[in-house]
């Protein structure tokens, strides 16, 4: 696998474009009546004409036997090896909330919990309060004042919100105050090394405050776990030369692209909507990430039928797409949800690239089955982006 | 390649049951006559079921193009990559002979060999004295006494030996005595660092001493070599979470399946007697390394036949491991071993993988032709137990 650092080395600006479709969780598993996947039963003339022209593979966008989380799996489709690049669980959180983080950021997960009148943790979530409750306790919370830091305080779902520290010189390096269990004391949070002796200190205030604060509501004290700093990835205008946008209605893939420097458009809110941004924008960037989430939802749901129609939904609108004539197209996903397993799934996951630059292969249909004797063979998610980069013919030879 | 410290970190216990079969040197090469290898020579209906049901492909045991030996081969299908977790010379002496080596024991390969009045050496191996003689040297070189190590002194075959210096804070940091050529006086074993100039001492101790016992019989003196410590691998049940049995009747196997934490089943002495063990010890454990050797065995005396009907053999159980109902099954080999070359070769290995969460690929037989047209694509030795713990669902999501 070639490093980030050697395609930079290599890549170079041109007006051709790219676009990125990623079906979330498109993989699946046959149904035992039928016997075909999701994808196979599926009616979707326009992807089969481009697997007739274009070539096909398999990827597993980590390594084989691995089900991917999704920002591993996206990450690894971007180009990014998840070994090499960690994100930490509180960025996760935040990223899943649409929380539009600036480098130095501390962001830890946060429990809404309740703990008795010795300060002993009886339930971590609070009896899972609502939401509203969650949100309405988050912004008590927001009115705290620190020493040393900014202080952000969103709601998530349910008991859990997430907490940002903003302020010079932060770290993350620090142990947790959600002790997993109850019947115990939240922990006193530590400093993992010299550099967090601040940061820690800024935390437990936060806690200590807080605690003040919740002090007559059922949901009496807060956890935290997972603190992480924004990780500071090489974006995709250094490694490889592009103006990059993405289009996605989750707010979790938004935060993604945010980490690698994509620039988000209003992606509305429907699969329709989201092709109707592409070609609203198509003059202003060169590289689109198009996410199409409903896939995975339906996967995780366990129903087959509406994973099918979402993707006839997404076939749809290849025609338009490809009537803008980008350079590539890319068709994939970040990982296999078969609606069998409802979850995602180890499964290698159907790759198409689309270019003028094909050697066709034998594949005349878009499927599971008919990749795996694709020409593209089977690869790693790392390799996508240089194998794109390649047929976009944004990259120069390597070596004299 | 995920590592073994991020697979332990989502692997997870389960009930579920995996059969790793592994068929010693089962890929061939095509007999000149019929332009079919032993296994498609083979009559194999089960495994041809299995094959049209469940993945197919073909491995590289370590990397393509190489050659395995037994004991690379096998660490890298259990996981491990013989680049990371190399064995040494002694060690794989003591394996061979199903020596129960303990943590801290230091081995060397040892010769009898003969050096005349002035301590030269002019027969490396004594004339390949016979197995008895050297058993009978054996015995007489065990009752040596040493000083700060107890002894084991165990004949292999013809001239060979080994020895193993058991005791506390030993090391195998050591040059040889084994000068590797004749006409010049065996080495003074030298410590190859400041840890073991004990056992240096405890060494030349020891072959001053067989000199000694030795000066009247014809192989009068001995030689040293491939000084190795029992290296400690991560043990399945920490790495995959497993309780694992192993079946073969070939020391080697044995010692390589207790060298990642396998326990050892009675195998009996024909491939019946290890599929009856299987059954017997199912309801144990939930993973069972199962090796058959006979096929390497007919490659290596280029016995195509032979090797076609051991095959045929191990077809014939198939049915009654199936009607166990593993969870996963693999049938594979740690390297191909065709009858043509006599030897163990560096072509690729047929693969099958039968599990109910198989997508079916278009492989209707297992075979080498078959297998490079399979589902899972060539694919490395190593990633095959992450594989295995996708599809038996050992193994949680990687990252959120």
């Amino acid at each position: 696998m070639i490093s980030l650092e050697k395609i930079a080395r290599i890549s170079i600006p041109s007006p051709s474009k790219i676009v990125f479709l990623v079906i979330d969780g498109l993989g699946g598993l046959p149904h035992p009546v039928s016997g075909k996947t999701e994808l196979e039963t599926a009616n979707t003339p326009n992807l089969d004409r481009l697997a007739g022209e274009g070539s096909c593979g398999l990827i597993d966008p980590i390594s084989p036997g691995i089900t991917p989380g999704s920002a591993p799996g996206h990450l690894a489709l971007f180009g990014y090896h998840p070994f090499e690049f960690p994100i930490g669980r509180g960025i996760l959180e935040a990223l899943g909330i649409d929380l539009d983080l600036e480098e130095g950021d501390v962001a830890a997960r946060g429990n809404l919990c309740q703990v008795d009148e010795r300060g002993v943790v009886i339930d971590r979530r609070a009896g899972r309060i609502s939401t509203e409750k969650c949100a309405e306790l988050c912004q008590l919370l927001s009115k705290i004042e620190l020493n040393g830091a900014h202080l952000i305080v969103c709601p998530v779902k349910e008991h859990r919100f997430v907490v940002i520290f903003r302020g010079e010189d932060l770290s993350a390096d620090l142990s947790d105050s959600d002790p997993q269990q109850t019947g115990v004391m939240p922990q006193t949070i530590a400093p993992l090394s010299p550099q967090s002796e601040k940061t820690a200190e800024i935390a437990n205030e936060f806690i200590s405050k807080a605690r003040g604060l919740l002090l007559h509501h059922p949901a009496n004290m807060v956890l935290l776990r997972g603190f992480a700093k924004r990780p500071r990835f090489p974006y995709f205008s250094e490694v490889y030369k592009l103006k990059p946008a993405a289009i996605a209605t989750y707010p979790m893939y938004r935060g993604l692209a945010r980490l690698v420097g994509m620039e988000i458009l209003d992606a509305g809110s429907s699969i329709k909507d989201e092709f109707t941004a592409l070609s609203e924008h198509y003059a202003e960037y060169d590289f689109f990430f198009l996410h199409i989430k409903e896939t995975d939802v339906a996967g995780e749901d366990g129903d087959f039928e509406r994973k099918v129609r979402i993707i006839e939904e997404v076939d749809a609108e290849i025609q338009g797409l490809i009537s803008l004539d980008p350079a590539v197209t890319v068709v994939t996903a970040d990982h296999s949800t078969p609606a069998l397993l409802k979850g995602h799934s180890w499964h290698p996951v159907p790759f198409l690239l689309y270019s003028r630059w094909c050697r066709s292969d034998r594949v005349k249909e878009f499927s599971e089955r008919t990749c795996a004797a694709g020409g593209l063979g089977r690869f790693s998610g790392v390799e996508v982006m240089p194998l794109v980069m390649g047929y976009s013919r944004k990259l120069t030879k390597f070596g004299a």
